[in-house]
């Protein structure tokens, strides 16, 4: 795909049919989380729930269950999956945090700050290995495949964000890779898990699996956007977050290369030496959007939604497939 | 088991013989642990690499080899699980560097100095996903189930440690406790998962558990004592780094203990308060030395590597036996 194609037709969705539909699946899968916080070292289970309590939309293990019953079965191993998926993406943001230097996650004052960076490390290390031993409670090799692959998948993309992160000149399918692996592939696996749990045929576990994907592609390119467009309390995290760590997102490489050499030292102080000062974050919005490089980030992020939807379409109509698709919607007109 | 009991019997022992034995094993090991080191991202390998040529002994590893030989078979699950021991263990040692901020491990500078904590954290986070990678390869869920089980413990105490490191008043109990979780879980599991390989009975996959949790033990109880007796070389560390770091291991409880009232003071300045001057270090070895401490923590060392080795009476008298009961000896006169 390419990001300066005509603009896309924009779609609404939400997430809220789905939350409605798996209710009761959801409540079965916090219990599980919470009763497999524990330990008797207080203080894992204390900055795990700082974190797990803040919530968010748990989207991951939404997707597992979903999947799971888009599929017509399996909900006992799809639960324990979907907790497994919720501690990996927790073990994730919470070295993540330690790697970035975040001070917000989910709009509360991030882990490390409270607790340390060792602490941290470690509880994240400690929900790693609970999502393991959730996973061979499952007695399934597949999903432990699928999730230990994803695992390592995203560690690889999570380095070469790091490696690449400063470089202006990365190129737009090096930054499609990178959110890929760090992001997507968990979207993926996710819904791939639901399938397995289900025991669906190959093409449903294909089908879910590219849905998850293009879905978290979709996702991933909104939060993107919105760190230069958003505001602080709807995203958990500050705004400007990317900006200041001088991180090459597509919103910002879209930018640089739109504007070309007029502004090319603007560029070059505030993100390749990081020397910002105070009106850089709103001349880089300026910038940004005057040669609508907002715009075809999030159109890319349509686009992607649009593959997802369209990955469903081997599924019967029902309610999960609408509401799959609904979501898809919304990943992008969040931004709104 | 009683620190203040009559000096036990000190043997020698030596790791030679084990690894003479398992040459042509940790050979394939080793280029596994290589072949699976390689990732598109290269720092990956690059910053796994400086840790894993640094190399050590492999104890760990050579456990799971030996005792899937001892117990007559399944050598290639045996290598697989080798190598993901050996990843499990890189990992936390790079988890351990970032948290403690040391500057040596196996000799070398430690990689978070060279490469920067992020890199670390999140290599670590790579070589942990594969190790699960490689045991979805053997197909062995109860394999999987041990070592995910360990992974948690490791963190666990790795946790528990960092809450209760610089306490003073910590007793032997928790002591043992932290160093089961931290140190001495991987070596049992490490030697469970060789038996599970080869698909061994009961007894003897829970005699070598037995044996490698004693062995483990023992090689921390060493360490420990070494980081005050120690030469900087010998241990690929810097002797005085528990010292200086504050942390509450036997050598220095038992000396706290045994000192009284009259040391109180020197040891809240230089523990609690962490205020050190030039020669603490010295006072602090000469009043460990005359108290006993240190021996009282290798008597206890060579208690578990007795232990260790009538765990592996029920095997009958081959040489990996004897390699193995030699490998317990020598966990304790490595002091020497």
């Amino acid at each position: 795909m390419d990001a300066m194609q005509a603009p896309t037709t924009r779609r609404t969705g939400s997430v809220d049919r789905l939350i409605a539909l798996a209710t009761e699946d959801m409540a079965a899968v916090d219990t599980l989380v919470r009763a497999r916080l524990e330990s008797p070292v207080a203080l894992i289970p204390a900055l795990a729930e700082h974190l797990i309590s803040a919530g968010g939309k748990r989207l991951r293990p939404l997707l597992t269950v979903a999947a799971a019953r888009l599929c017509g079965d399996g909900r006992d191993s799809a639960l324990k999956l979907a907790a497994a998926v919720e501690f990996i993406h927790t073990a994730t943001l919470l070295h993540d945090d330690v790697v970035d230097a975040s001070a917000l996650r989910r709009g509360k004052v991030a882990a490390h700050l409270i607790w340390g960076g060792a602490s941290s490390v470690l509880v994240g290390d400690f929900l790693f290995a609970r999502a393991f031993e959730l996973m061979v409670e499952t007695d399934s090799m597949r999903a432990l495949n699928i999730l230990a692959t994803a695992s390592r998948v995203i560690a690889e993309g999570e380095v070469l964000q790091l490696t690449r992160s400063h470089d202006l000149a990365l190129d737009q399918d090096t930054y499609l890779q990178i959110i890929s692996a760090k992001t997507a592939e968990l979207f993926a696996a996710a819904a791939e898990a639901g399938a397995v749990a289900a025991q669906a045929a190959p093409d449903r576990v294909s089908a879910l699996r590219a849905y998850g994907l293009k879905l978290g592609l979709a996702f991933q390119l909104v939060d993107d956007a919105l760190d230069y467009s958003g505001q602080a309390n709807a995203l958990g995290k500050n705004t400007g977050d990317d900006f200041r760590e001088g991180k090459a997102t597509l919103p910002l490489l879209l930018a640089v290369a739109r504007t070309g050499a007029r502004d090319a030292d603007f560029w070059a102080r505030v993100i390749d030496r990081r020397d910002q000062q105070e009106g850089d974050f709103r001349r880089a919005r300026e910038l940004m959007i005057g040669v609508g490089a907002l715009e075809a980030t999030l159109d890319l992020a349509q686009d992607y939604a649009d593959s997802a939807k369209a990955a469903l379409s081997i599924f019967p109509a029902d309610a999960w497939r609408s509401a799959l698709e609904e979501l898809a919607d919304f990943a992008v007109s969040r931004s709104a």
